[in-house]
């Protein structure tokens, strides 16, 4: 189980190595909304993600020979910075379709890569079977303590960075794939800013946290892929995530593709800041979902084909 | 004349409204560099650029009563951002041509905006006329002590966030118009790391400042208009800018609107920042010509259009 404790030791281990991203606002979003609109930036971070954190706490903590990761993109990024900082080997098990700026930058980061088949192969199995063969160690891309504690720093960063901003009271929309981000910037939030409330966002059609809210058991999303919000597509909530998600979160946001990309237009013109389809959904929520009172969007990752955010910019 | 200590008065009346913006970098981008490459990223800042730090500090020293100014519309957004935050009205004097985004974003801002026209009428002229009519105070673009000692703050922070990074010797590239930013930044960094040497960017037909360092005298520029990097197109270095730039500054860097907009795609590749062109041509400075040791590159605004994004994105 995470703790804040583990939270409170990842961000010592994290000090000097992720970046500690900048809050940022503009007047223009603020009128969207109809309400003070604040972006944590976390495209800023190395790999262009908040992989990096969950990553870098887990090798920093566990110290293994080697790793091996199974992700859409931006956990392998993560593990293979994080690995090849600490000089180890990292293998990445990658579905076939994601994008290609993924592939390419998790292999130039000195990760080995392993394609898979989304629809047919099984990448648990895949995985596993690797990290036997070559013992290494497998870095879950959320349900895991070390991995969600590295995540929660961005909550710790949230908190302090809110007190200053003169907000306490207020919303934190989150983009909620596993749920490790989620859950750990609820845990962080739960014990240094009790008056902020997480609240999920997820892509239309990939909605299984906010069905299990509603529900009050997990639910699993139907379809794995066909989403352009590809980063935060997996098939439920984890046995690690779930509980605390469960626990701390509001009811969860559901955004369209068409709102993503919107969204993804609005940080170009007004944060001057580049983000994915799925690391836009929390900002989305935020600008096209009513509300009251401060709100702060987690804005996840921006590793996105120039293809795909020329398309966000001409609609 | 701008001291250190107008920097460090400066950096004093910032403390808690202007953003400190990071100090970026990309295992890619050094590969491309063939040296370790790092990013000022001051389309993060407030209005996203530069501006509104000098634009703060003048009106924050000043207290005036209303304001002036001329611009092609970084400045413009920096001072009606800084009068607005200090409940003061602004009068912005822009050329009719400057892009849309930014006479909309001005007017946004609380501003009452003058357009003019750049090739056949007089700004400082009209500027003159209406601060005298109505009792506004001029803040100049560059040349004004109380601007120049806001931009250096930015230098203030790359001295810090440069040490911290383990680099003490280097080059700063600076996007150069009006020479406010060099400047500044220039005299912060000789009094605070001065180890790193500046040099400025500038684009192909445009560059007075570099011909100028080449000659030893000021040069001016042939054109006014026809460049995309539109926010550092000025007709020459001014007279508070010019003998500190002369004193400091290593030989000037020009690169070419090819390769401001590819060192655009890239910073939203690799940084996920958005730059506008002239905000990238000490990035392009810093990717495409040669040079050894640590490079720092100040990515001095993000204000671009969607459509020039979208054509950076398709070279």
């Amino acid at each position: 189980m995470t703790s804040f404790a583990l939270i409170e030791a990842a961000a010592e281990r994290l000090a000097g190595h992720a970046r500690r991203t900048p809050l940022l606002s503009s007047p223009f979003l603020d009128e969207i909304a109809g309400r003070p609109v604040f972006v944590k930036p976390e495209c800023l971070q190395h790999t262009g993600s908040f992989k990096f954190r969950g990553a870098w706490n887990a090798v920093s903590a566990l110290r293994p020979d080697g790793v091996i990761a199974f992700s859409s993109g931006n956990h392998a990024q993560g593990v293979a910075l994080a690995a090849r900082m600490h000089g180890i080997p990292a293998v990445i098990v990658m579905p076939a379709d994601a994008p290609a700026i993924k592939i390419d930058n998790t292999r130039a980061l000195g990760a080995e890569v392993v394609l898979y088949d989304r629809a047919t192969e099984d990448r648990d199995a895949i995985g596993a079977r690797l990290a036997a063969e070559r013992g290494l160690t497998l870095i879950k891309p959320f349900d895991m303590a070390e991995v969600i504690a590295g995540q929660g720093t961005t909550g710790l960063e949230i908190a302090e960075q809110a007190a200053e901003a003169g907000v306490t009271e207020g919303e934190v929309l989150v983009p909620c794939g596993g749920g490790g981000l989620t859950a750990g910037i609820a845990l962080a939030l739960d014990a240094r800013a009790p008056g902020l409330r997480v609240r999920t966002a997820e892509p239309e059609g990939f909605d299984d946290v906010a069905r299990a809210l509603a529900a009050g058991v997990v639910q699993r999303n139907a379809r794995l892929s066909g989403s352009i919000c590809d980063a935060i597509v997996t098939p439920a909530p984890g046995d690690l995530t779930w509980p605390v998600i469960r626990r701390l979160c509001g009811a969860g946001h559901v955004v369209s593709d068409a709102e993503a990309l919107r969204a993804m237009a609005l940080a170009h013109d007004r944060l001057k800041i580049v983000l994915e389809p799925g690391g836009a959904v929390a900002l989305a929520a935020a600008l096209f979902r009513p509300g009251s009172g401060p709100v702060i969007a987690v804005a996840s990752g921006g590793n996105v084909d120039r293809a795909m955010m020329a398309r966000a910019l001409s609609t």
